[in-house]
């Protein structure tokens, strides 16, 4: 077979040889020919074969030329963005339909894992290929992006972790003013780090986002000569050059360097080549040349390129691509330069501009200015759309399949369709069963977010919100001084309006120690015990305080929930529930009562009521206002039915009925389930809490006025009981009956 | 210098052979061989030349053979797809950079129009080069597309509009069932209505999404033979092949017949052959000889293939695509095939698998079943991602410019550019400047609507809102039974939760008088006299009812209102504006007051207040509630500071000030605007709405929290004053006279 396709392939190659001198007669633009003419008058070479040549050259479209021709510039400094034009040559070959890319990232701390999330959005919305990411994380990064990707689901996506924290002794010895700093330079151990049995891998920085499909720039390692390992694009600014300020005195680099966003590695040779001992030599023996003043002269000078004071980035003092520049100056055989737009830095001084306005494509934008998004640049607006672009993006519209390629699905993926395939078009509740179904993307930790230090009778304020409670978070702070977990339910766009609403808050970007857990979107229903469980699972203290969003606790209630749990000795010995007596108010000017007193003032001068006083007193009715009035020590209360407190309890207590989706019932299931496993019910005598009013939301209205709605929440919690029975056996008879008493509206 | 440059692309063309052939020696895929040696086999030739010839073939990468080549297959019913691959050869070379690329679309109606901004958002998304959209539209559509792409301004694409009313007659002696099936036909007339001078354009529907770059479809103009002058993706299921039920007698077609979803048309050479005869004298002779009978079996068919019942498409008795294919059977040399790639057809009958499987790329998808989304296909979830990507996509963002291709900026672009520049980084207020400055996309009438008959005293309800009040619609809806104008301020993907919230509430698409605006959030403050001008300059009744959307009028208020207008004789000779009283309730259950005498005993038991009374009573205190509680006329009232009742007013009153953005003064203004125009100010004694409760917004929270924001007001209330002077002169006075005085909280 493959000698019968030869011919044929050798008259395809014939002919396209004929199209080709039929373009260039006839169809040719005149840019190529003055593209081709200069390099006419240039000449070619091998970059290794020209001792001292500063800049290797790459046309600007991706499309370097084959082996035996690439064509280098020997004009000392060159053009930055290899300002020669060939649109006229075909692109290398693509790599074959299925083949699996390596890509490697380094990613530390909670902003650096938001960054990488809308870099691999960009990778994914363009490639074809199957993927295998390798991420070296410290353990911030590695529990946000663990989380992130296993609930992400994306088809032909395989992810590998690796320990930055043990990899920071080969690097740790290089001066670094700044913690992060080290991680910068962790590239520089990937040869080692990564599996001895990985030849290639394209290493990416955070900070780049892609405009086009990474098996175009993974089909330049066909161009690599035999002994080339490192494929960079040239600098687009002057800064190796050592021109921009006085004093400024680089690390030593051909040219105007190589930047280091964006890395094709051939690691199998550099593991050959000794990569390990070369790159410690060479950056030891510079930083032994480097007199101390002129080093700080550096840091000096780093800081006013990278634009000091912009933002809390503090560069490294020595950067891995400070050592990278080093050892390419050394050994220039090293490396296969690249097109320039896989790598259009835009950085402050940056020269990219002839590059990309060349080009007609561009292929990978790095934001390689401290200022990173407000960067001053006239193009940035149109850079910024490309990047707000996939920042924005519903990350699950992503979970495509590539067609045509074989590859396992993600874990759960499989039970995941077949489950939602049983589901019947006809049935009325489809949407809640689709719903409970849904696999909600969760990043945890979304801003930067410390625990709180280890404390016996610490509680974790639990609770769940959307866009449209946002406003409640400032007043939440003030009222409650400890630790929270929130999960947020938004789509990829309202996550970055939270954000931005936190960054603009004093009171919000005061808290380091509230937790905000952004769950996507999916599906018309809320998933409030799904939520629930989110922000419950990530509570660190040992208690958590199950509250909604909606609710102010008493200001005094933090301290006094710890020292209760530490009289009632909670912690071994007594398998309790702490109930916290809800109120509510009607007014949204309304001041907040300072003591229990207070509060009963209000109460009986009708500014405050208990609540769900007029709609629902059934759900709290159990908690007994008028002994609560009275009382001076925690009481013991029963479950009755429809009771839905809220309470303090153990992190280790049930999680939530995920079955339970839209309005109704969520908080009722879960006090059965802490009743039928023996919780008992305290009700504490100095709490309270009060709810804020607000306008109904969407799920409240329609299970109001939609009848369909009430049936499929009566045929959750028939479903409900008959699990309860099954789990619980005779114990669980009483819920059974409570249910068949007359009741009032749900 | 063309002569210097071709040597050398003789030698990279030379070059670039030898690479071919050690690909195709080394490295070449075992598919790529197959297909080659299947091609062998089959053997090649011009489809003309070849009588009857069935299915003309080509490879589904998107890469035709080049002109001397083509392979087209000879097998009788051959698989639809195209199902030989060679992705060996390259592509054929895109157009050159900048090259204005032609574009035309048919569209009628408010569905079609959403559809068609859906398609334009993928088309930009991918574009590197000018466009220019050549839009045949209904009057309907025009009005939004109009209004949409002067808003937009995206850079680099010209529109030009056509009336479809006025190609009509040319295609409506076409028997048809259903009025739209004349726009489909409307396909058929473009040579004659577009412009002479057009020599090539890509004609599209609207229901099909680019997946790709719009021009490497344009470079397959490149592949005509001398010849050829419409290119087609072949049809991916058995309709025409006429064995898909039984007594289905599709109308004649080459094999399968080709798919009219995405067509590349030489107009010229169309023009040239007598397009237009050729086409009405096929159709003639085919609709004579088909019985009436097989006729009406054809109809029963198409209902079937097209999933009747499944929605409210009707198809046309005879499409483009039949009368296309019928010319094609005729005169197989007009016709070049191209790759299944830019046409996936994923109609309900699809035979497309075979061409997305096998391909790596895929271009266009086209939703030709009339379940549209809802098709039944294995893959359909990726197809769908891909669809919703550009449904949801924040449209704002394809604002960019073209890099290095100097087209004209859009209109106002570079006033816009200019007046931003000039905005001062340090500014405090400088996010309300640049609030004011945003230009919002507008997409008037998003829902189907049937504007009201013309009455002479109708009252068209304003208002504006966004997502966190679409609960209040329903509501409106019922206290408001005349036309309403609504403007949303909501993003792309918002605007799709809208739209399925009105389809699933019996109430809201009951409603055809209900205009619903979207106009596109960009920037952080609520630009809500934007809004309502964008809101009052669609309605289309002589009168106006100035409303909040937080506020539910009397359900008398409508009918009141007319009568009130007819008796005041409002129109010519009176310059009024009828105020409605304005209440507000604390308690979202609450039952609305259905008389006068209702509300004052309301508000005598304190269950309602006059509006803000507590808060803000300078607002409506002018307009004397104690007076309209005993008032049987209406009486006159005089402006006084910070007044801002709810007006009745002409359509042409003055517009709201778009310089108040966010909280604060926005009505204020617009009210002393009438003043200034001498409108009286008459309180209607039976008219009044009222404020439901509602958690505050976020704006309302930045005002009352930050100062800045408050100087920020004050600073827009200082610029509106001195302008008012400017226009007003003396008369302005008593405005700035009045603010000096002692003022409560704003």
């Amino acid at each position: 077979m493959l000698l019968r396709g030869r011919p044929r392939a050798l008259g395809a190659a014939a002919l396209l040889l004929l199209l080709l001198i039929g373009f260039f007669l006839f169809g040719g633009d005149p840019d190529c020919e003055l593209g081709s003419e200069r390099e006419a008058r240039r000449g070619g070479g091998d970059p290794g074969s020209i001792p001292g040549s500063p800049t290797p050259r790459v046309p600007p479209d991706g499309r370097p030329r084959s082996r035996g021709t690439a064509a280098f510039d020997v004009d000392p400094p060159a053009d930055p963005g290899g300002h020669n034009s060939s649109d006229c040559l075909p692109p290398p070959p693509p790599p074959p339909k299925c083949e699996l890319l390596q890509v490697a990232i380094v990613c530390a701390g909670h902003n650096s894992s938001r960054d990488v999330i809308t870099l691999v959005k960009s990778l994914l919305f363009y490639r074809k290929n199957p993927l295998h990411l390798h991420l070296v994380t410290d353990a911030v990064a590695r529990n946000i992006l663990e989380t992130l990707f296993h609930t992400w689901m994306v088809p032909a996506v395989q992810i590998s972790f690796y320990d930055a924290d043990e990899l920071k002794p080969q690097v740790s010895w290089i001066p670094n003013k700044h913690y992060s700093g080290l991680y910068g330079l962790m590239k520089l151990v990937l040869p080692s780090a990564l599996p001895p049995d990985l030849a290639r891998v394209i290493v990416l920085d955070t900070d780049v986002t892609f405009a086009s499909n990474i098996a175009e720039l993974w089909a330049l390692f066909a161009h690599f000569s035999d002994k080339q390992a490192i494929g960079l694009v040239e600098n687009q600014s002057d800064w190796y050059l050592g021109n921009l300020w006085k004093n400024h005195r680089p690390w030593p680099a051909l040219g105007r360097g190589f930047n280091t966003g964006v890395i094709l590695l051939r690691l199998d040779r550099l593991r050959q080549a000794g990569w390990e001992q070369m790159w410690k030599l060479t950056a030891k023996r510079e930083l032994l040349t480097l007199p101390a003043t002129s080093l700080a002269d550096q840091v000096w000078g780093r800081w006013r390129a990278v634009g000091a004071g912009s933002g809390p980035r503090c560069d490294a003092t020595v950067s891995a691509q400070d050592i990278f520049n080093a050892i390419i100056k050394e050994h220039p055989w090293l490396v296969q330069p690249l097109p320039c737009m896989w790598n259009v830095q835009l950085s402050d001084h940056t020269l990219a501009e002839r590059c990309y306005s060349e080009a007609s494509d561009l292929k990978v934008i790095h934001w390689n200015s401290p200022k990173k998004l407000h960067v001053k640049n006239k193009h940035v607006e149109s850079f910024r759309n490309l990047y707000l672009t996939f920042l924005e993006y519903n990350g699950n519209l992503l979970r495509r399949e590539l067609f045509g390629c074989p590859c396992p699905p993600p874990p759960g993926a499989e039970q995941l369709q077949q489950a939602l395939a049983q589901l019947e078009e006809q049935d009325a509740c489809l949407e809640f069963r689709q719903q409970q179904l849904a696999v909600h993307r969760v990043h945890i930790t979304f801003l930067p977010h410390k625990p709180p230090p280890p404390q016996p009778h610490d509680v974790t304020l639990v609770a769940q919100l959307s866009m449209e409670r946002l406003q409640m978070l400032e007043a939440l702070c003030r009222h409650w001084p400890g630790p929270m977990s929130l999960a947020l339910y938004l789509t990829d766009a309202e996550a970055q309006q939270f954000l931005r609403f936190v960054e603009t808050s004093a009171v919000l970007s005061a808290r380091q120690d509230v937790a905000y857990h952004v769950v996507y979107r999916e599906g018309s229903l809320y998933p409030i015990n799904q939520l629930r469980n989110v922000a419950l699972a990530q509570a660190l203290t040992p208690y958590v305080f199950l509250s909604d969003i909606d609710f102010l606790p008493a200001y005094s209630l933090y301290s006094y929930l710890r020292a209760s749990i530490e009289q009632l000795e909670l912690g071994g010995k007594r398998k309790a529930a702490l109930v916290v007596p809800a109120f509510e108010t009607l007014h949204y000017r309304f001041s907040f009562p300072s003591s229990k007193a207070e509060l009963l003032t209000l109460l009986d001068a009708g500014s405050l009521y208990t609540f769900r006083y007029h709609e629902w007193p059934q759900g709290h009715a159990p908690t007994d206002y008028a002994r609560w009035r009275e009382a001076q020590a925690p009481y013991r209360v029963q479950w009755a039915a429809d009771y839905e407190p809220y309470v303090v309890v153990p992190r280790d207590c049930p999680r939530y009925d995920p079955r339970f989706v839209g309005f109704g019932w969520n908080k009722v299931a879960h006090i059965i389930e802490l009743d039928a496993q023996e919780y008992e019910l305290l009700v504490l005598p100095e709490a309270f809490t009060i709810h804020l009013p607000h306008a109904p939301s969407l799920d409240i209205i329609r299970f109001r006025s939609n009848p369909t709605y009430r049936d499929c929440v009566q045929a959750l919690k028939d479903d409900f009981h008959q699990d309860l029975s099954r789990h619980y056996g005779a114990a669980a008879l009483k819920y059974l009956t409570a249910l068949q008493q007359p009741q009032g509206p749900v």
